[in-house]
């Protein structure tokens, strides 16, 4: 009944069968291990990208930040949600990074509207050389809320941010969960959809510690290895996380596992709803669930763990993540506890 | 008959195992795993050092930036050897993270001498606001030439350091290796000899990825972990670092697979100051040995890896490095092509 | 009729003269220029802080972003109002000097409540490491919305913050003209209030361009020092900021140029009242009054210069700005125009 | 006998007289001045460059160090010189403001050669991402020893830059008197010669504090403004900065009190040898005189403020600076002390 976050779920199997295999004689480091270039295949082939360039790091923080200080200069706004990642959750890296500032766009269910983007973009950049300049646009899917924007929500979101000549990010800690829970696919989600650089997400989803970044413009392909490396997140035996990657993205294994996990976090709200918790629609593997007082207590003593959160007067609310080790059973003993 | 680096060898047994133990279950994140209570625990008991503060990060790049950075004002000099990593091999990530300037000190054989850093140290910081300020002293041993300074050499410049009220700073990506080269204890090399804070290297050392930042004075650990979660270096699933630091400074792994490379490294020595190469003293795991034109050709046909350096009219010069997993038979069949 | 802004103005005889008189003959360089003992003298004695620390920079930016890094960590939030100068108008300067985040804190009129800032303050730095932490408070008096905080009302924001260990600084590049506003003495509005480091404006006020950033804590002072000569803000010819702030500050010249520049802000505001613009409640030398449209043509027409502004439906806007300069003729000619 | 530095000098009576000029009146801010057209006018038609932009600063260490960012990334190298101003005496301004490196190219007299460059850029850049990467080069002239460069000089160093496609700046604090000292144009001294960016002093030569940035690609023009204003350097009341420029520009004063200041040099210079003194071949304002034990007291005792350098064993050394200001007198005076 850990439903803390899925990153205090192991790893998969298969990841760690991978990890022993590149663990065997000599290879090159700092990324010229044949493996990687097994992953940018595979990269290209699943994303329909045959140009993107794909480089690797161990935390989605390294990822998000990076990927930003490529591309937002030290005089830019990232228009990013409210309650994203980047803006609570990451001690200031992507600013650390990049030197840009972060402009907050509000919206309901961790989503930033086509309206509350079109606000944001039209009062930022105004004011000549006294401001900060409009930058680029930062979506996360799952969101922090564990709602999804879609492919075509997306779409229109990239749209506002392209008229404006903005690159637009995607923060995809949960990517693979997102594409399971909308049916779309890896490039409908991405760079059909405007988005020119991706932090496609292992982690939370089965793997130690490896995020891909993918960037559907190699032009600026250079300079991210520059910011890695100058970032200390070159790895010198770069092959584990090559082979991380690599048995993620091999026979579906991402897809999967997420889609486990969605399965789980559904199986979760059904049961809650069932059982009178007011749960938000979210389609993936978290959940933001309302109950009355005393269930957080009841919870705990039976041996649950998850997040409290503040909740209106008169209720609690928790976060309950499920993840790719997340069993029926799990889900089921917790509803029996609730 | 891989010498060209330690870090394309694998990962120990004793650390893939102890990884295979650490994916069973569940596990809280951010370091807040029980593993990571035993590394302190470990570091500490090794250290003879029972305030020392342990961190973890996966790369020897992001230990020694952290560790400066903590050290280090913005407007300080870091003095450093003319050839430290941090210097040469490192792309800016200290001055990145610091914002501190690098104060080159010369030295043969990739050591600074008390003279030298002597003089450095006069002629910086005397310009009242104008210039950089004295900053810190970072040390690297094993040295970038393959020689090693003795806990006597440490406490030497150490002492300069301390007379300016600088803190000390260790750079020990193969730390290990040192330790054994010159029969010091841990203590005798790090806070005995007048350091503040070590970047004590797994990876090169049959880890797959992971250095640990013991800080001997605790005042600094908070701000190092800000800087660490700043930098992107926080691992969420933190376990995977602390299960091969647990393991690679259990039961003297790490002094043993120290020992096996440097004296796989010192039978290659002796085997080719043997056979008429010039071989300068380096006690450890790294040589820089010179020899006759045409040798380079020679060992690449017979399946040697090492890296070709500039060397004087009429002769060659390479960087050779043994590891855990060289073999003498590695070594033999190379000075057989010798 | 020139009110788009203060620093459309001159610099005021007094001032121009000292700067004539500062430039005979030799004087020492980058501030150890004889006149800034006796600026340094002035300010201690007309804010009763005998042991209060005074640099002096030329732009207002400056003197804020220095202010706010010398009090602020890189992992910290500066808590400021939504549309502070800070926010608004400086291209992330502030983020640049110190690395840390600006939490915007709302509230009417151009003043965060002790309700918002609370409520501000509740929410950062409950994340652990993950969060920006709290860092320091930022105040603008006069605001931005041309309103003022009273001394009281500064003693209260600080209270909350200092409950939280947070240093308070206020931006008072419009510092004389809320002092004649609330009839506040310097002390009474400064380091009486919680404020330890204040950006005290002259150059709106009659004067080129000139700063004082006022220490109440020495401990600061060197590092202060060491950031202003690090971004490039010591001049060498310091005699000329020196004998700007000492003309501006001597024998009352700075008040009674605010008290002018309210005045003619006052006299212009009844005017416009009587003649029926909505006028908000703004003591001090800056307006927003609304009016019907058409207005905005007519009095450009007739020569005046001020800004527009988004109004609502219906309605113009403008911000119209007084200073040491305006006449009663310019105010009386614009009130004919309108 | 006031030779400690040129900016111990006040400002010419010319600009003196223009400031006066400029303070009549209004006239719009942060750059926007009718004087600010004019003297872009002034610097294409005395540079031959029609398509240059020119921007103002009030130090010569913001226009380093912007000059520098705007031209260097944060993974790059700055090549100067061992002794330079942006080395020595800016407190890692442009580090700060770049993120870059500087790399120290040594050579005699505060001149890098052609083989110091060559060698400096060899050994740099050549780590793949590991390392620094080379990124501009930046000459001083007049050098921090009082040599000068020859524009051929200056064409011969930037012709290896641009070898390797590096942008390449002029620090020119006393440019007008390295133009002097060689019969160089404008022109000649730098695009003609390579320069791409220039720090065009002002300060030193007659004025209060004003330096212009000329760039003669004018693609930099709006990061220039950009990290101008994010600096703090962007004056609100620009008009006085304009007004310094213009009239140190017009009618040929620049090179009228750098003539002076020079010959003032000159008549030092030789009057020391005819005395014994042993004066280095420097051909502008500066000198480094050595002479024998006694001198530095006697001179001190007559009146004289110069630096005290450090000196070979049995000898003393000087830095002596002549400005506009200088008067034969001074430099008689002077010497009959000597």
């Amino acid at each position: 009944m850990r439903f803390a976050s899925d990153n205090t779920s192991g790893a998969a199997p298969e990841v760690m069968a991978a990890l022993m295999r590149a663990n065997e004689g000599y290879d090159r480091s700092y990324g010229a291990d044949t493996a990687m270039d097994r992953v940018t295949a595979l990269v290209r082939d699943l994303f329909e990208a045959p140009e993107a360039v794909v480089h690797l790091v161990a935390t989605g923080t390294a990822a998000n930040a990076l990927a930003i200080a490529t591309h937002c200069p030290p005089w830019g706004a990232v228009f990013c949600h409210t309650h994203a990642h980047i803006a609570e959750d990451e001690c200031n890296a992507p600013e650390f990074y990049s030197g840009a500032k972060l402009v907050l766009v509000p919206g309901d269910h961790g989503k930033m509207t086509p309206g509350s983007l079109t606000a944001a973009l039209a009062t930022t950049g105004e004011g000549g050389v006294h401001g900060v300049q409009r930058g680029m646009l930062s979506l996360t899917n799952v969101t922090e809320a564990g709602t999804v924007y879609s492919a075509s929500d997306i779409a229109t979101l990239t749209a506002l941010a392209k008229a404006q000549h903005l690159p637009c990010h995607l923060d995809g800690a949960r990517f693979a969960n997102a594409l399971v829970a909308t049916n779309a696919s890896p490039a409908q989600m991405t760079w059909q959809a405007g988005i020119d650089i991706l932090s496609l997400g292992g982690t939370k989803n089965g793997c130690l510690g490896v995020e891909a970044v993918v960037l559907f413009d190699p032009a600026k392909a250079w300079e991210f290895e520059l910011r890695r490396k100058r970032g200390g997140h070159l790895f010198s035996k770069h092959r584990y996380l090559s082979a991380q990657m690599e048995a993620y993205l091999t026979d579906g294994l991402w897809l999967r596992l997420a889609t486990h996990a969605n399965a789980m976090g559904q199986r979760l709200a059904a049961g809650l709803r069932a059982k009178g918790a007011t749960v938000p629609d979210a389609p993936a593997n978290m959940l933001f669930p309302e109950w009355s007082p005393g269930t957080h207590d009841r919870l705990e003593a039976a041996g649950a763990h998850f997040y409290r959160l503040n909740a209106p007067e008169g209720r609690e609310r928790a976060r309950l993540v499920t993840s790719w080790s997340t069993t029926a059973e799990d889900v089921d003993r917790f509803l029996a506890a609730f």
